[in-house]
């Protein structure tokens, strides 16, 4: 626990009310979208950035480490307080501070839901296209930290893509603003792109600038049954070499497929190979038609059999079974480890084939599916946190999966972040220089390692293991209250 | 000049002939594309990574400012060596590695003129949109390092959209990676974010790999007339408002007309107020043509009398008018001062009126043209540096065309970077925690202030003036030949 002089001047800070110590309270914020689990010391709701900076300010002071935290939808332990400490929950910074429609942008507070910026921009004509599968629970403050992806960032680009400008709070609690309301801005560094994706280790960020896009008004969508995953495969290298860029090109894979089919009785064909679901999207329909009717013919051509959604409701049809598998898979172990290794789209189809020849090796059940367009493929391994061998092995599959991804020219995380799940791993995808550059750069902004302290970088010398049981780190740690499986959210 | 036993341990490290010490030589490498000046003590030409880390290692150990120069087309003075010390020509690193059609990039070394980049994916059907004007001679590392814009960039978005990885260079002589070869990745910071747009200040690219996009098939120019400039303000809004979003919308002002017609005689209507030049693109030519006819609707409703070009060749011939303004400006008078303000697109109308009370209270000549889309104008301050009293009035007039862009809520610079031009500005567009962290990135990354120093951070205290006199400064400083004006290039 924190002594009680720094607890009393945490109430001091901020309301009273908003300082949570009770044990339930701090049960509630140890867990996120992954099963790890570890209690904080104390959990705060500041409602202003004053707050956010006078907390800052004692922490950094009293060398408490800090962790940011928005929905809790993080799915690499980026949210779990490993080293105990202080949990800055940003939930009552939530509102829309305004949408502007002649300058395409919008000012939000970081505990705005995704959906709810979508909803909002979406009745005044406006796109904010970013949308993770969380969308519902995750805030925009974390899709910042995480650079969050989703389906509709193949044709247009991730979080970062969309970020002009940031208000943040720096470890030692001072108060600035990165980046602006314009477009076009070199005035310094890009420090809002170096915030984005900093997983809360480098400030905490308290407001958002997002740009904003028109809102296509037309879409069209389809999926494509096929017998072999090859001419699945096949079918994504042809629409890129076709220079068509649709909205989302996602694909399941017969596992996947099987999964679904088992708990949901869509009446998805179990003897095919994969599915690809296709979105395409614009402001006239003419030419979304012409697009759909070259893409059709593409996966025609590669033995598909095609559904064409009449309707925008037989769309969302189409979409079911692709929003299904996730939960579904929840039906069949109590754990997953959702992988997130992102290639160059052309070595999607090796990719495949090696997590397939991975999973037989350790005999796991490992639905695949991803956003097949831009290469971000989502292995998913399938276990029981109980079973100790089932666990190892487990462990073994996920390292020989990022290995893959990185000898095909990959990355170990393309949109899920690194958190403390993968921080084993920076090294086989970054270079000793470039991580001691980050580090560097970690050490200019929170001297003290009091932000996120324990995330993304490694911790251990050659312990390269996704750490499936948490083991927690750190002098101010809180008490473990148990160390069995949480559901999958 | 550098110690003898330098220079020969460069010539040890680099091929002998790559090592420049002749005064024609070092006048050569003093200019870039404002009218400053300032002699290196030494000129190196690495033909590897190998050889750039090795000059850095030296030059850090001898604490040796070294400055990375590309095409030299930079406008605000980022490539004029202050400080003395080397310049570091990253001319012999000029070849384009690859064009992957399969993954849509391309990897170049940074000595790669920017046109030879679009000129050779665009014969593989792939587009290299950001466009700055100097495209025939600017580099595309000059491109990295200042975050470059240009014409199409409303729709395409500036230089950082298409970064995707960086080999790299640290002021200590390290090489690393950053980013890599996919679309999407959330290993760690998002450092290759960091570096563009970092000047040369924190560290030397030496790989770019590239995001390309499928080549836009069909293409729309017109020329608009606005009796107006209201008409033409207003124009933009409504487009805006309409979710439209052009290739290109350009403006030219009155002065900036009459400039042209003066020098070139192409027919333009020198009373008319403004001149809007509006480009469509895309893959569907129903598409584009109904996008243009809903601009023209548009134009016309404000006022304007519309040339729409036939063909390509025609369009070229509308683009000749704004591709002739700042050419033409040197007929007029001896030098230029090309500001490159940037503000939310519905300020455009307030920054150019604020632009013509200033010009007109300093009787100072200054056309303004500009992106009108995106909000990135540059009002142009034509004068002779050999004129002290008129010299004074391009200061003051400089200095409140920032103070009018921050207070409509913009920014200094959109597209040319801050340098030693407006350094001393900096914290007007930058709050103190802000300048502060980004001064202790630089150090993080260049612990002995080796590269590119003076460069982008505030040197003086209250000496808020634009150098249209370069002040040398630092020991190393070289001899000033001669304080005249350079030709505007």
């Amino acid at each position: 626990m924190l002594p009680q002089h720094v607890v009393a001047e945490l109430r001091s800070v901020l309301d009273p009310e908003d300082v949570l110590t009770e044990r339930a309270d701090l049960i509630s914020y140890s867990i996120d979208g992954t099963w790890l689990e570890a209690r904080p010391e104390c959990v705060v709701l500041p409602r202003s950035v004053e707050q956010i900076a006078a907390v800052l300010k004692v922490a950094n002071r009293e060398r408490i480490p800090v962790v940011p935290r928005g929905g809790a939808s993080n799915l690499s332990g980026g949210t779990i307080p490993t080293s105990g400490g202080i949990v800055l929950n940003l939930a009552q910074l939530n509102r829309i501070l305004e949408i502007d429609t002649d300058n395409l942008l919008a000012v939000v507070q970081p505990g705005v839901l995704t959906h709810d910026l979508d909803k909002a921009v979406m009745a005044r004509g406006l796109y904010y296209p970013p949308d993770p599968s969380s969308l519902h629970q995750s805030t925009l403050g974390g899709n910042v930290a995480e650079n969050a992806g989703g389906l509709r960032c193949l044709k247009y680009g991730v979080t970062s893509k969309y970020v002009l400008g940031l208000q943040y709070v720096t470890a030692t609690g001072q108060i600035g603003r990165a980046g602006g309301r314009v477009i076009k801005n070199v005035t310094g560094y890009q420090l809002e792109q170096l915030l984005v994706g900093s997983e809360g280790t480098l400030a905490v960020v308290t407001e958002i600038t997002l740009r904003l896009i028109p809102r296509p008004r037309f879409k069209r969508t389809a999926m494509a049954i096929f017998p072999t995953l090859d001419g699945a495969s096949q079918t994504v290298a042809d629409v890129t070499r076709a220079g068509i860029v649709p909205a989302a090109l996602e694909l399941m894979d017969q596992t996947s497929i099987r999964i679904v089919e088992e708990v949901r009785h869509l009446g998805l064909p179990t003897e095919a190979e994969a599915i690809l679901l296709v979105e395409c999207d614009g402001n006239h329909e003419g030419a979304i038609e012409d697009e759909m009717d070259r893409i059709t013919g593409i996966l025609r051509a590669n033995g598909a059999s095609v559904q064409l959604a009449r309707d925008e409701a037989e769309g969302e049809e189409l979409w079911a079974a692709r929003r299904a598998v996730s939960p579904a898979t929840a039906r069949l172990k109590p754990n997953k480890l959702g992988e997130d290794v992102s290639v160059p789209r052309s070595a999607v189809p090796a990719m495949i084939r090696r997590c397939r020849e991975i999973g037989a090796k350790y005999d796991l059940l490992m639905p695949i599916w991803g956003h097949a367009g831009d290469g971000n493929v989502h292995p998913n391994l399938l276990f029981d946190q109980r079973d100790p061998e089932e666990v190892e092995r487990v462990q073994a599959a996920a390292a020989e999966i990022f290995e893959a991804a990185v000898a095909l020219g990959g990355t170990i995380t393309g949109e899920h972040g690194v958190g403390i799940l993968k921080r084993e791993f920076l090294g086989i995808a970054l270079d000793p220089a470039t991580i001691a550059v980050m580090r560097s750069l970690k050490a200019a902004m929170d001297p003290n390692n009091i932000l996120n302290p324990g995330k993304i970088f490694p911790e251990g010398e050659g312990n390269r293991r996704v750490p499936v049981q948490l083991v927690l780190t750190g002098a101010g740690a809180g008490e473990v209250e148990s160390t069995t499986a949480t559901p999958i959210r």
